[in-house]
């Protein structure tokens, strides 16, 4: 696998350098950091910070915009920013309204995020913290579910997003993200896996006629290697081991993301929506939100993610449907 | 390269359902045939159609929407459209105020619109077209400019969009686009060829330190096959290859089009485009509009594209701002 980088210089540098000169009507970059920030942070509302490392683009860059995030802290690849780096991205963009961390459920980003979040209130600021955990995953070994904050996250940066627009104080936010994450049930998986990069080696190999299932976004190996088998058998894996997550009751309306993991083409990703959409038509589940496209990426890896999230409450669509100018969402 | 379809079926309605399904609160599928078009095809402007084979996704689909196309008429992977498909298309979009069809200089391309066109001329419909040859390739032996349609294409679709919006007749949006084609140039390289699906084979071969510039979009070999090189190195190339398209009076102002051919991550794109903007700093070439992502990509193809487009009106700029829903774009 070849790569279109330089030899020299910093890759986190040069990539938040090419992102944020695209959009450089909307987002702000603090050269040298990892931190970008909306060019104009509201003062009328709850901040909204996530992040973590590079290598998922577009997130957590592309979430920053109008109802969704307010800053994004990257840190190299895959590997989560400083907690001073974050530190720093709460004073920032403080506005006294409080700020909420969207984490992803990794030991070294809790560490970080956690860390910030506690140095932020012993200065006196008003800071709390939602982990999102919706990778269905198990150890291949132990059967121990994994729960790490995979591609549904993006569905929480916007409903939270729209929410805190709405209104909803520090603590609704958190109750409301409480709400939503267990209801959030993501499974991927890899037809190559992704190639190194940085200080990140390649973690397994696949054959010719193999894939993967239940690989994580940061190139790691999953649960079970098979034969490569068509989109449709591929569709019925995914969404009977997603199913399973919930009670019936829960899952009689769900909103769908088909997360292409970087290195997988868009005509691929749409013939796999397709198969979906017809197990899901056969199960009687009611498709109240459909996204399809790259939002969380795991660096070029081949290979997709499937996220359902069972709709409790009708203002989860109303905040998923609310228009946002932040680029990875639209 | 392993791929992510279905043994049975054809990949053109697959595809097309699985596409049409996630956008099908703005799109119409008529199940069966290569024809997408907008929900509700708006009565008071010029009707803008393009089209050609599938595996450029999100091209032409994902530009059907506010500002842009009414209608794409889709084939078989990397084949166009029927003349007769095409002509059931204008027939069925037809408003009254003329039709505009939006080409891809290459042969077949050609003679399935141009045969469409002249079909409906006969039964008296207004339709007229503009062919897009943006390509700066050359064939390698001869050095004779290749001119094929390529990504520059989505910069036609915008601005005829907004333009045609915005109240232009047909002849008006005619010679918008004949001033308009001249100023836009496009060079691609790729890094791995695109897989070989449907009924294309694969034509051509890169070994593992190999790259190949002046590539096109079904996978068709380019002009110099070189040993990789550094994001900087391949900037430096296309900008000067590109820039020797026009007279330096001409290239005062541009925008620019960095676009992934379907198998590159984000990230890689992210670091040419830091590399780009440096060059035209240099250069003192002003960037008025800049876009980045998956435009027109050629099925899995790990490789990209750099389109300039000289400004020559600054109507042109506020054309491209105008916005729109169409997912392709957004």
């Amino acid at each position: 696998m070849k790569q279109l980088i330089n030899s020299s210089g910093h890759i986190r540098q040069q990539l938040l350098a090419g992102l944020t000169y695209t959009y450089n009507d909307k987002l702000d970059w603090q050269t040298g950091t990892g931190i970008v920030t909306k060019k104009l942070i509201p003062e009328n509302k709850v901040v909204l910070i996530s992040g973590g490392g590079c290598g998922h683009e577009p997130a957590h860059v592309g979430y920053i915009g109008e109802n969704m995030l307010d800053c994004a802290v990257m840190g190299a690849i895959f590997e989560p920013p400083t907690s001073i780096e974050i530190l720093q991205a709460i004073e920032q963009t403080y506005n006294g309204h409080g700020t909420l961390l969207i984490i992803k459920n990794f030991e070294k980003d809790l560490a970080s995020f956690l860390e910030a979040e506690r140095l932020a209130k012993a200065k006196g600021l008003l800071v709390s913290h939602v982990i999102v955990d919706d990778d269905c995953s198990i150890e291949s070994g132990t059967f121990e579910k994994r729960r790490r904050g995979v591609a549904g996250t993006v569905f929480v940066h916007k409903i939270l997003g729209a929410a805190a627009s709405a209104g909803n104080s520090l603590d609704e936010l958190q109750a409301l993200g409480e709400a939503l994450i267990p209801m959030i049930k993501t499974l991927g998986v890899a037809f190559s896996p992704a190639s190194p990069i940085g200080l990140v080696p390649q973690q397994y190999e696949l054959a010719e006629d193999e894939m993967y299932f239940g690989i994580g976004i940061h190139g790691e190996p999953g649960y079970r290697i098979e034969t490569m088998q068509s989109s449709e058998r591929i569709a019925i894996e995914l969404v009977n081991k997603l199913k399973q997550q919930y009670t019936r009751k829960e899952l009689t309306r769900a909103a769908i993301l088909v997360n292409g993991l970087g290195g997988i083409p868009l005509l691929e990703l749409s013939i796999f929506m397709n198969d979906v959409q017809q197990l899901l038509d056969i199960e009687d589940i009611e498709v109240g939100y459909k996204r399809m496209g790259n939002f969380l990426t795991a660096y070029n890896t081949n290979g997709l993610s499937l996220t359902l999230l069972a709709i409790k409450d009708h203002k989860w669509l109303d905040y998923l449907s609310v228009p946002t100018d932040a680029f990875g969402w639209r």
